[in-house]
């Protein structure tokens, strides 16, 4: 899975305590699966809030080998007691959807930036010594004001999401600064693969496109489709992760995340079709509360982590593709709405 | 008070329905008794913690002319009320300690993010033509790349509190491009003037500083005092509040304020013990929790509010000190700790 140098980096964490917030979730499970194949003990922290990316199939490969944790990481106290004793904190807990975020604004920021704070809070007097590594977003970017994105790009968020999970990553580099907490912040693009939530649009619109194909159901895209975008493989964000875990250098700094390939949404559209052999793909107007928000073309410049980390994503887009094809091809069951099944058997 | 052209101008808000949040505080009761003489119909949304700026005392000139209604900005139902059926609001509550940001964070999210968030959820759903102007702080800015910093600069906030700030910020700007609400923001550097909080360095260290030379004590300077900093007197800043309010291109902008002479901490030490004609001055080692969010130099580019609104600052700072000092000579006795009195006295 791995490059050479990387696997034997990656050994280092054998036998090491790993907490991963949002661990039931896409990217957390992933993370975990591939922890647990590197010797490590892995705790798991999902609230398995149903709007949001925890599943519990997600872990399918791995349930015994981790301890899971139902709990919320807005209650503070059980966070007191989980971080305590861990090498390694992976956070990745979020609420994602910037739809949502407008709409339930307080919620949002409960999770995307207070709970960020109660991390960190447990961190700073439990475990002072753990290291910490945050899922951010390029969302905070805003509408590019150039391409591709480094980390200097200024900061102008065009949805509440984005506020907060800017505020949640800097209480990350704030608590680096002010208290030498060993934290490092990944800012992720699109990332896409096995164990995404695929029901809706709610972590990524590439999930329900997916489903959408499987099913026979068109696609849809937004406007003219001419949006540039980058993606990554969800296994090279887990090694992006892991790379981050394991490097002191990158305390207190910001990584983008990104590809070599931007791509427009008319043309990942054409490459997802094409590699599943089948399916249309339906133009619509753009939805007003999504045009509000939207950020135009973006695509990451990721030369930092390149030089300091040595990463660079190795799953092209169209074999990464494949690979979610087929995985959701043979798990739809776990992945699909269980309630408009049940809603369309009701109505027969 | 205003120059001619601004004076003009500013007859706009006669029988205007104003609200001020933080109206009890050091700028808030200051913009209170402005728009007072203007003829505005305002009303003051303070909570009087006890930490922060609020003082009875500072609406003392307007005290029957003004609707003070004592209530916290944290409680989202009295907003929902006080929002309706007003011309603009003047967003100016705010936790300002740094250091209290960092001993108590939750607090400090609770008023500078979510409570903000409150405010503006209650102007979409109840008062969408509602003009707001927010306060808002160089403090996210962190330590300057260069100087003197514009609003283009990345923000690299080295506190909680600027963390917090920058998200009550944005949420205004973000309401501003989703849903149209007339927003615009003012980043603040250091006000000073009459009504402010002397009795610690809570909202600003020339309080404290203009108490000590009052009461004959040395006045306390951290490291080597080079460190250069920018101040606006007090009634600069309403000017600049004012304009803001009146102008529709400044919807949806951010504007630095800052000064024509940025001063080292030595001399504006120097400044103020020459103004009042007597006192010495202390250097004493940086506290090491103050240390840890220092920003080091700071001053500010105005050029894009004086260009855009035609505002510059016109009190300069030795008269400004000036002003200052006389104020809390006939005053002081509503701005001393009332409780460090009592101490004494028991101590006795």
């Amino acid at each position: 899975m791995y490059s050479e140098k990387h696997h034997n980096q990656f050994k280092k964490f054998t036998s090491k305590r790993v907490l991963i917030t949002g661990g039931l979730g896409f990217i957390g499970s992933n993370l975990a699966i591939s922890l647990v194949k590197l010797g490590a003990q892995v705790t798991i922290v999902d609230s398995l809030i149903p709007e949001y990316g925890g599943n519990l199939w997600n872990i399918q490969p791995v349930r015994e080998q981790v301890h899971v944790n139902i709990s919320d990481v807005r209650d503070e106290h059980s966070l007191k007691h989980l971080v305590k004793g861990q090498d390694y904190v992976f956070n990745l807990a979020g609420q994602t959807s910037h739809l949502d975020s407008m709409t339930n604004p307080y919620q949002d920021l409960e999770i995307n930036a207070r709970a960020q704070l109660c991390i960190l809070e447990a961190c700073r007097q439990q475990n002072s010594d753990v290291k910490i590594v945050f899922a951010s977003t390029r969302q905070m970017y805003g509408i590019p004001e150039y391409l591709p994105v480094d980390e200097r790009h200024v900061l102008q968020p065009v949805d509440v999401n984005g506020i907060n999970k800017m505020a949640g990553e800097w209480y990350h580099l704030v608590y680096h600064s002010a208290y030498s907490i060993r934290s490092v912040v990944l800012r992720l693009t699109n990332t896409y693969g096995p164990r995404m939530r695929v029901k809706d649009a709610r972590q990524t619109f590439l999930g329900i496109w997916i489903k959408h194909i499987i099913e026979g159901k068109p696609i849809e895209i937004f406007g003219d489709g001419r949006q540039v975008r980058d993606f990554n493989y969800v296994d090279d964000v887990v090694e992006a992760l892991l790379l981050a875990g394991l490097s002191e250098e990158a305390n207190g700094e910001i990584f983008n995340l990104g590809s070599d390939d931007p791509i427009s949404l008319t043309d990942t559209a054409d490459l997802l079709l094409s590699t599943y052999g089948s399916g249309i793909k339906d133009y619509i107007p753009f939805p007003p509360d999504r045009k509000n928000i939207d950020i135009g073309d973006y695509y990451g410049d990721y030369r930092k982590i390149l030089i300091r980390l040595g990463w660079k994503p190795r799953v092209s887009l169209h074999e990464g593709l494949k690979r979610t094809l087929v995985y959701y091809q043979e798990f739809a069951e776990s992945y699909w709405e269980q309630g408009a099944i049940h809603a369309c058997h009701s109505v027969r």
